[in-house]
């Protein structure tokens, strides 16, 4: 069976579609979905930004915001403009979507997250929104959060961004699928092709 | 007739897939094609940037590369790495494409400039490749040059540079297709779509 890893920062906005689009896309092909929350604030420091480059260049910033309308539309996705604030914090999301890893909630709750933020509107750094979407998945907010803040916890996310950026993602989502990077939500259906074709049996590439 | 506006500058890369589809794409959804060469030098230096992106951030020019490769291999559109420089400077092919214009050789002039470009790794700046390329079109060189070198030709591309930047342009190569701006080759097929839809007989949008 094929996998592609699929890397994603809560703050960025063509994440969502990916993100609400991967595991169907994917199973239909019969590829697997690694999911991979990570920060891209260090590595956009790296380029010298504090900012996202959507603020940071204000005409490539107003098209984003109407190109993810279009995007959205087309894919049935639902999209509330503006979110609650943009860049939004996603750290503790991602604190959590970690420690989710181990009892397998990641995906469903980060689909969640990014509805809050794209679909509700809501402020997906406040502790409040969090509960109360962990709460509707069925895990207790107490024991996840306590998950998400231990120092070991904290260490392994900052691995994992440092992951990233040894493999050469500069933003997201990216794909990782049979040793390709795939950038960006439009290339989600290039990267699940190329995982199909790296599994296929016979194949020899 | 629905129409759209080709908007490309010589040497941005991923302009070179989208000059070399779309007029086939075009004319299958009988759309019309306006060639708008234009330089993104001055836009990219309102940005901050005084050479390309994919320079100034190497991951992202590296990710650039490969994915152009793959979009290429895709299109089978024939491209031959690197290029004899990278960005290479379009301002005498941009001055030439507009110039062509008046006599209707924009389209054919300007994807034999891309192949130049990256299909047979040639200087684009160096007078003797855009010659070789006129004379192929039966276009004589010595007139070419002598309208692309007009005040009142060079005047016009800097004018062409305003529009775009003005019409909130911030990359190569953007589409905008009744009335709404399409950015990247990505963008290719819808932006076309979109003509067609607003162009449709008794469509009310």
């Amino acid at each position: 069976m094929g996998s592609i890893e699929f890397w994603y920062e809560f703050a960025s906005t063509y994440s969502y579609p990916a993100a609400m689009r991967v595991e169907r896309l994917a199973e239909t092909a019969g590829v697997a979905v690694a999911w991979r929350p990570f920060l891209l604030g260090p590595i956009f420091a790296d380029q010298g930004w504090n900012d996202s480059p959507f603020n940071l260049y204000p005409a490539k910033g107003r098209y984003m915001w109407r190109d993810l309308e279009r995007v959205c539309a087309k894919e049935q996705i639902a999209l509330a403009l503006p979110p609650a604030r943009f860049p939004q914090a996603g750290l503790k999301a991602a604190r959590l979507a970690l420690a989710g890893e181990a009892e397998g909630w990641t995906p469903e709750f980060s689909r969640a997250v990014y509805a809050a933020n794209f679909a509700e509107r809501k402020d997906i750094s406040d502790d409040a929104t969090l509960a109360e979407i962990l709460e509707r998945l069925k895990i207790d907010p107490a024991r996840a959060f306590a998950a998400a803040n231990t120092p070991e916890n904290k260490e392994r996310l900052k691995a994992r961004t440092e992951e990233a950026r040894a493999r050469g993602i500069f933003g997201a989502p990216s794909f990782i699928a049979g040793g390709e990077l795939f950038w960006g939500n439009d290339r989600l259906k290039d990267a699940i092709g190329h995982a199909a074709l790296k599994a296929a049996p016979g194949d020899a590439r």
